[in-house]
């Protein structure tokens, strides 16, 4: 989408926008809850500069290409995955970086659904006489930026349900034990999403029969740091007995929407369920889940008496069977791991508004 | 395997015997029940000749090739993959045509390890002055005729289990309505199962509750024929109700065990379980399943009360938890297709006698 008077975007730009996204990869691992932006700013001599996203508090993808590139940036282009904020947060408004740097052009991923940003930072720019296009390489900036957009976008954060289970669906013996179905490959992609994400939500009764501590440990950081640095915050659906392994916690209750209209507030960008059958179900039923992760161990339970992945009615005819979308299918040691979106008219996010305020940027 | 006399086998010998096992990858489609053999001949000039066995009664793949090279066979090498048949069968032994033609060398895949040859087929060619080779690319010859040696090894059929599901391992609603779950590109491949096996059992509670026809529609033969030729010998286990679709049919009684052995009398290699849920729990819990084949559709039913993949107890406690070994992953169209093999330790062919009488030839 260009505005009245810029020019159409090129396949190097293009090319520059997946330099970006790639400049971004791993921000998510220090910029979260902020977005994980990354930016390539080409001066007019044709130099690239990168910068991601640091640090909540310290500065934007767009900063610390600008810092970097000093009196290199006047004249330069911007490629950015995320439409540069134009209001006050924990740092001033990228807006006045770009605009002071004098740069010439900014092509951005897709806008800001901040409703602080939201359109007005591709104005202002526009109004300091600055070429800007945005929706260049969208779809790939999507997928990377799904959590955060999904929740400026929806006021929900972005939900991920992790299920583990045999190939015929169990999670559980009928004595209750459950220790180990998935393999060490799967259990460590599991804390990979715990690190992803700001809460980890479990039942009280998950709290009660399993004791966990739901913290990130079998999985390696690609910063470097010490997986414990990720843990997030532990919410209990009830109440968690003393003594129990997942204090410090945060304790909830009310329904799906109410918990996570709660988390929103607190700023959380993704929240994972990890359990138990009941709340997987709660959450799936009320249209809440955004990603599914299913771990298949290659095993079998056998018979009809084990425990199911969802707890509770489900669909009562087959007209009204759930059909999500594979997003991938993974083999993960000797383990299938097969992610899942919802149906696009369950996802919820509010495109139509966003695409409206694009148009009349 | 070498005998005595015989030199190494090189890299030259297992490529020629890919092509002989690439011969044979059609020859499913005519040769069943005999097995499914591929042969290339090379003549002293170096010429490549190709055979695959023909329909029951008629040329096996030695013969084949040995009559298209007609003078060209004397001095010349065989690859099959499978051993030579040393008996009267339907034809007359193969190892008469190969020593009439006067070939200098014959280099196996496998042993036949039916008992009227399994090892006498090398012996009588190393009697004759032909050299032997035994055992090249065994693994790939064991993958492609693996229903003909297992029933062979085991004097049972070859058991294939098809399994169709949602993502959490339900195969119908509470109310019993169960069409579709999984998509049309998975219910062809359904249908390649049934013309690849020589029986297909049901149990007469899926006669009365579904009333299938069973035959063979939505897949198109590599050989150009009419799926309907490949329509499998139809077993319900129980009586089929009068009128139902299913007949003609063969009415069976008695456990897994007695099923298949009636079976494997009556000449059959592979048969395909389709349903229901308490015939699949019978045969898998008896350990009688050779091969898995789940096809499973991206929904969820999202409870615990709609209909499982087994009925009857399965395992009480983890402990026992039955664990398989993934063959294949792959997408079809919409759903997963995962195919699963028993542990090893299961498989119940019979290996060790097989090598024995390798060693010993």
């Amino acid at each position: 989408m260009s505005g009245p008077g810029d020019g159409a975007t090129t396949s190097r730009d293009r090319e520059l926008m997946q330099r970006a996204i790639a400049a971004g990869a791993d921000a998510r691992w220090v910029a979260s809850p902020n977005p994980w932006v990354g930016a390539i700013l080409v001066t007019a001599d044709g130099e690239l500069i990168s910068g991601a996203t640091r640090a909540p508090g310290q500065a934007h993808a767009e900063v610390v290409a600008i810092q970097r590139a000093g009196d290199r940036a006047a004249g330069a282009t911007m490629y950015v995955t995320l439409e540069p904020c134009a209001h006050h947060g924990r740092t001033p408004p990228c807006i006045d970086a770009i605009i002071a740097a004098g740069l010439a052009r900014v092509v951005v991923g897709v806008l800001d659904p901040d409703p602080r940003t939201n359109g007005a930072g591709v104005e202002a720019l526009r109004r300091a006489g600055i070429e800007v296009n945005v929706g260049v390489v969208a779809d790939k900036v999507e997928a990377q930026l799904a959590p955060y957009l999904h929740q400026r976008r929806t006021g929900r954060p972005f939900v991920v349900l992790k299920l583990a289970s045999s190939l015929d669906g169990y999670t559980a013996a009928p004595d209750g034990s459950s220790k180990w179905i998935t393999g060490p490959a799967s259990r460590s992609d599991g804390h990979r999403l715990r690190a992803e994400s700001d809460a980890i939500i479990v039942g009280a009764g998950t709290v009660r029969s399993d004791d966990p501590n739901l913290t990130v440990r079998d999985w390696q950081p690609p910063t470097g740091s010490h997986p414990e640095e990720y843990n997030p915050t532990r919410v209990v659906l009830g109440e968690a007995p003393e003594g129990a392994l997942v204090h410090p916690c945060l304790e909830l209750s009310g329904d799906p929407d109410e918990v996570l209209a709660e988390l929103a507030n607190r700023g959380m960008i993704q929240v994972l369920i990890e359990g138990g059958a009941a709340v997987a179900g709660a959450f799936h039923r009320a249209g809440l889940v955004d990603r599914y992760m299913l771990y298949l161990a290659p095993a079998l339970f056998g018979g009809d008496d084990a425990r199911s992945l969802f707890s509770g009615p489900g669909i009562w005819s087959i007209g009204d069977l759930w059909r999500g979308e594979l997003v991938s299918v993974d083999r993960l040691g000797n383990d299938v791991r097969i992610e899942l979106a919802p149906p696009p008219d369950q996802a919820g996010d509010d495109l139509a508004t966003n695409a409206a305020i694009a148009e009349g940027a």
